[in-house]
């Protein structure tokens, strides 16, 4: 579709037919969002003529950029053949051996549409396997939108309760008291408490719900310790460890569970296996997944879905992994390290109170002189996320930078020096430009 | 991809890496599946070279069959503009207002990946708006994955309790009490039991999900009488009637829902309005919709998604749905009339108890007499579902054949006469097979 018309006027259709005109919250902004044109590599032109360098990556699914010729070529030809059918697809099979191989714990694994269906479809499959029914997860932490998920996402300090037993705080109105009462809320990173909170429901707990590097937390890793204390505690317990790498995959080749030495029962995945198309997938221990075998006598979890594993995303997911490998997830964790490194410079050169956190090809910039070590002190009075949208809409409108809304970036494979130096020195402004105001903010 | 290995080759590979070797339970036979080579049209061809008729149109979401060129054309123009953005296109606006404009209820609308997420998030936000807990389904209905919406999905003689209070059954094992506790069962179109339930949990309903011609129930469509109780008793106790055209949509121009005079308040939809590429939407009344506008000083219903309303889907949906106007849904419509009436006479010949429901382009075969008007009464005994089986085998293995696992046919605008005749053809035939082994169960 080609257009002669301005992000604004079709802002103005867009309200007409869509709750606040966009799709998607993340990429609303005021007074509107622009429209995109086009987008190659990592830059995106939008049809106000502004073109930006892109280092959010649709919330960090495009591991290559846009457009990568392989990736449209596969997809090209598969398009010609049909793109779902009621029967399967050796795409998927050559797409799950690849992921199987490469993220060793999950050893059976299926297809489904989103982030967002992986991370449920992995709750279910916990509780079909233990026949328990709570699960546990950390305070802060995004997994999507499944409503047991989403709990405590976004506590604040008006409704998070004392740290040694946290509240398990509602995200949408109306959520039913059954689904509170079903999530066990434990502090990342906090293993003492972690595991007296989950001492007390031990019997009811089916599964740990981590994100290894959680993006909302504050984007620094799971230490080795909590990591190995929630493992212990699981296998002391009868519970699973479950994973959402569906954001860290892309930190290590085997994801961020190569940090450490044990590993999760089940792993979600999402975002960059699709390749640019919607996707996600869970898996893991052959004896769990056992579960979802119609071929057993008896299935405890019948799970099926209309485009899940269809021959698009699976083809694009394939090429985009197989691109991929080893060398370039070196390549591009190296790049970013850089991309730190003079970011930390411009922190120094402006003297301003910012820190940064991440691993791999990801990381967050605070406006806070130390890098935050729990979601409680990683949580933004207004004055300080006032001055995080000033630097980001400063990025955007003024220096054509791209980045996620929590002042974070994803790279891809298509980011090169240029575009880092282009990044840092843009930051270095936008830092000169806030730190006034920071400074009053923390007098 | 292209392979010389067999289809038989290809599923010891995938039971290495796929629990039971298949990503979705609705596409598994024994011994093993078959792999797609390429499809066009309403024929799609397997590896090991047998062409066959489409009646599934996976899952009844490819309107106009396979690799339809104006869907080519327009996604392959897409693909080379990248796929997905943490930016806004015109596309998803261009396609919502399509949408909107012709499902008039839907007067605002946001899009997800899958019908599962559709009614996930429908139910969400008519808990959102009402600030209820609860909903109310119709037993045996199917409304995706999301724990609440399955509940009593396959309830059977040994759990499904009294009708006049039916039993919350689990699908999934570990289902938490609290999921079976928020659901409450009715019968579908069995007025009086429905409302004399429905009045026992008055001030907890958010929202009353039904889906106006429920497949799994027996694909006849809801009557006036019901839909029109359960809208007035919505309207007397502050709860929501919310649809399911997830399937339905195709049925008239303006979904199911044209049929009746009163309106639904939210319906969720997906399959056809994805051109063959993961989709869902969900929509209604602009106050409701409201919940989910970032604009609002009150965010109640926070909803956001990686690849929701990505370009590639909605102009492949976009394009699909401008194709499927009012002349393409008659036309449909009347050649489908022509394959029951054909079916109908193939009935009548053989002299086998059968009979046909259906509406628009979609219709499903029972081996009873008098075609059923309850889901108890097309609840299957394992000696007809394996009838079934074998006439479905039959039809797949020896006249190549391919329809739904319910013996439904789910058209496309492909299909031509030549192809209906194909199909009442060999389910004659088929009906001759299994006509003594059928004529003995009931004996």
């Amino acid at each position: 579709m080609t257009t002669n018309k301005s992000s604004e006027e079709i802002y103005k259709k867009a309200i007409e037919v869509i709750p606040g005109g966009v799709s998607r919250n993340t990429i609303f902004r005021r007074p509107y969002p622009n429209y995109v044109a086009h987008a190659k590599g990592c830059y995106v032109t939008d049809i106000d003529g502004a073109k930006r360098i892109d280092f959010a990556n649709n919330m960090a699914s495009l591991i290559h950029g846009h457009a990568h010729p392989a990736i449209v070529e596969a997809v090209t030809e598969q398009l010609q053949k049909g793109t779902a059918y009621t029967m399967a697809t050796e795409a998927e099979v050559e797409f799950a051996k690849l992921l199987s191989h490469r993220v060793k714990s999950m050893e059976k694994l299926r297809f489904v549409n989103s982030g967002t269906e992986a991370v449920m479809a992995m709750i279910k499959a916990s509780r079909a396997f233990t026949g328990r029914p709570k699960i546990a997860k950390c305070e802060g932490a995004y997994h999507g939108t499944y409503d047991y998920a989403e709990i405590s996402q976004t506590a604040n300090p008006t409704n998070w309760g004392d740290i040694n037993k946290p509240n398990s705080v509602p995200l949408a109105h109306g959520t039913p008291q059954g689904v509170l009462d079903d999530v066990i809320i434990i502090p990342f990173n906090d293993t003492e408490r972690a595991i007296k909170i989950l001492d007390t429901q031990a019997e009811h707990i089916a599964a740990i719900l981590i994100d290894p590097v959680p993006h909302r937390i504050g984007m620094f890793p799971a230490t080795n310790e909590f990591i190995e204390a929630l493992y212990n505690w699981t296998r002391k317990n009868g519970a699973l460890l479950i994973y959402d790498e569906v954001i860290t995959l892309r930190v290590n080749y085997e994801g961020a569970q190569q940090a450490h030495k044990v590993k999760p029962d089940l792993t979600a995945l999402g975002k960059i296996i699709g390749g640019g198309f919607p996707v996600g997938a869970f898996g893991g221990r052959a004896d769990i997944m056992k579960i979802l075998d119609p071929t057993e006598s008896k299935l405890l979890f019948p799970h099926s879905g209309t485009f899940s594993a269809n021959p698009i995303t699976t083809t694009a997911g394939r090429v985009a992994m197989e691109l991929f490998d080893k060398e370039a997830v070196q390549k591009i964790n190296t790049i970013t390290q850089t991309a730190i490194k003079q970011i930390k410079e411009a922190i120094s050169v402006t003297g301003i109170a910012a820190s940064i956190t991440g691993a791999g090809s990801m990381f967050r910039i605070h406006l806070s002189e130390t890098p935050p070590s729990t979601y409680r002190n990683v949580f933004q009075p207004k004055e300080i996320s006032t001055l995080i949208n000033e630097l980001l809409d400063y990025l955007y409108y003024k220096e054509n930078i791209m980045m996620i809304n929590t002042c974070s970036c994803m790279f891809s494979t298509a980011i090169t020096q240029k575009e880092v130096d282009r990044l840092s020195e843009a930051i270095e402004k936008g830092f000169r430009l806030i730190k006034p105001k920071l400074d009053s903010v923390k007098a």
